[in-house]
């Protein structure tokens, strides 16, 4: 394959994005441990836990205690969601030493999910860069919506573009490119990344796809033609809440991305089944289906005795 | 994305690949209804029935109804499966103008499947083509497994090309490749295509992923890049068995599929709301949640008034 880079980033957002809408609750214990095997797993970004107002987001209340409590592996970036300077604090007294904040590219989206207008969230998005900067932390900034807005419709790649070029005036080290309800296909990749590759180079993007329609494996392949290696994934696919309807399916699932990666030759560091043990964890702890193509399939294809198929 | 051609043909295999191993049988009357319900949603070529022995597809037994009763759409290709000249003269009995045969890529994938070893297979091959040609019956041969054996683990390039070119060289007018165990990456779509297209030219493949890892679409993706443009796909994503343990899990899904290419601009002829109006039939039918995505996400976004995400 290599018309493309040969090494990939996956940064793992289950610990948050994950679980942050599961109907039930994950016991404290159980999402460190969820934490610790994914960094056995191999993965070097795992976004650990959301330091946003308990009340918003209950199933992270217990942030403070989950983010000290996961065990701090040499190399490997341990990632809080910070919505303002307060929850920067609280994420610093925690230990963290790299954060994310949420933008969105829809006055509306960013009404409805984080209750402030784009410039708003932006003057939030400045206080927490202005109070990592000098402290060495760094920040990676999501654009949210950034193909299809639930009340909007499609997005502008322009729209997006404009944004993300706010937050890297800000200070932001990279930007997180959300397909927030998973709209996106190939030819809308293309188009935005041409919009963004003018803005900055290809490492400042990480390309955030949720699978709702099936098209994330695809986006993943879009982008790495046009040279961005930086992927979210989320073990077992978890995200979204399973009854909160169609625009709230998961993330592209860990596995899935890592099985598509292995199979092409690409250098990521990831070990499959190492992932898919930290997925069975979760997967006790929940209370439906994993939506990972790959955890349904147990994994790699392992050869059988001749038999008869079914 | 105009690197790739703009034009894509769709092989509908619902009905037969899709139906064949369902655990609930489905009522005659609906078969036909679900096959005429998807050339109404434009599907320029469909699989109607399989005319195998009722004993070894029980699923099956109703072919000789379900091809005549079916609506014969002006410029729509119905296929009929044949496994050997017997199933072929009931086929055409049926009405039948094309068929498509089976064989496969590995001797353990051949016998498990068919009974017979490859070469046997190829002589049936023989006897079904030599016996289509003067009656003008086009033929679509299949190769199984050509990625992967449940039995034999990885499948060589070099082994499908041979086979496929065996099947060329009986008459075939043209190869569906199929990932029967879902195990390909684009990585392998373009190992695989680089030996075929030395074989016989883009137009003579036509690709049947099954998306049992995730990887179908990014498959498609791939294979555009190399100029293939024909694509079996199954409504709802039926196919293989639910129960039937983890290689059994389904086709790429027909909206899924069209739902990527609409995305991209393709020229397809396919509605992809009356596809989901076709999966909504046989969903009422089968005992088990369709795999597609789409149609689990309720088809395209459809923006809605402004409230608080969930």
């Amino acid at each position: 394959m290599p018309e493309v880079p040969s090494r990939v980033r996956i940064v793992e957002v289950g610990p948050r994005d994950g679980l942050q809408n599961e109907p039930t609750d994950i016991p404290t214990d159980v999402k460190v441990r969820f934490v610790d095997l994914l960094t056995d797993a191999g993965l070097g970004t795992v976004e650990v836990t959301s330091f946003v107002h308990p009340k918003l987001v209950p199933r992270m209340a217990d942030a403070d205690v989950v983010f000290p409590a996961v065990h701090k592996a040499p190399g490997v970036r341990y990632v809080a969601l910070v919505p303002n300077p307060r929850g920067l604090e609280r994420a610093l007294r925690a230990g963290a030493r790299e954060v994310a904040l949420f933008t969105a590219a829809t006055e509306s989206f960013a009404r409805a999910n984080i209750n402030r207008s784009v410039a708003e969230s932006l003057e939030d998005a400045r206080a927490v860069i202005a109070a990592c900067k000098p402290r060495g932390v760094a920040v990676r900034a999501y654009v949210s919506v950034a193909f299809g807005c639930p009340f909007e419709g499609a997005v502008s790649p322009a729209a997006v573009a404009a944004v993300s070029q706010r937050l890297l005036a800000l200070g932001a080290d990279e930007i997180g490119i959300g397909d927030t309800i998973g709209v996106a296909t190939p030819g809308d990749v293309h188009r935005l990344l041409d919009a963004l590759l003018a803005v900055a180079p290809a490492d400042v993007w990480g390309m955030h796809f949720h699978d709702t329609r099936g098209t994330a494996l695809a986006n993943v392949l879009a982008s790495l033609g046009r040279g961005v290696t930086t992927f979210d994934a989320s073990a077992g696919g978890l995200g979204g809440c399973p009854f909160a309807g169609p625009d709230a399916a998961g993330n592209l699932a860990t596995e899935d991305l890592v099985y598509m990666l292995d199979g092409m030759g690409f250098n990521h560091g990831v070990d499959l089944d190492r992932v898919l043990a930290a997925s069975r964890l979760i997967a006790a702890s929940v209370d439906h289906p994993l939506r990972s193509r790959v955890y349904q399939a147990g994994g790699r294809p392992r050869p059988r005795a001749a038999a008869p198929v079914p």
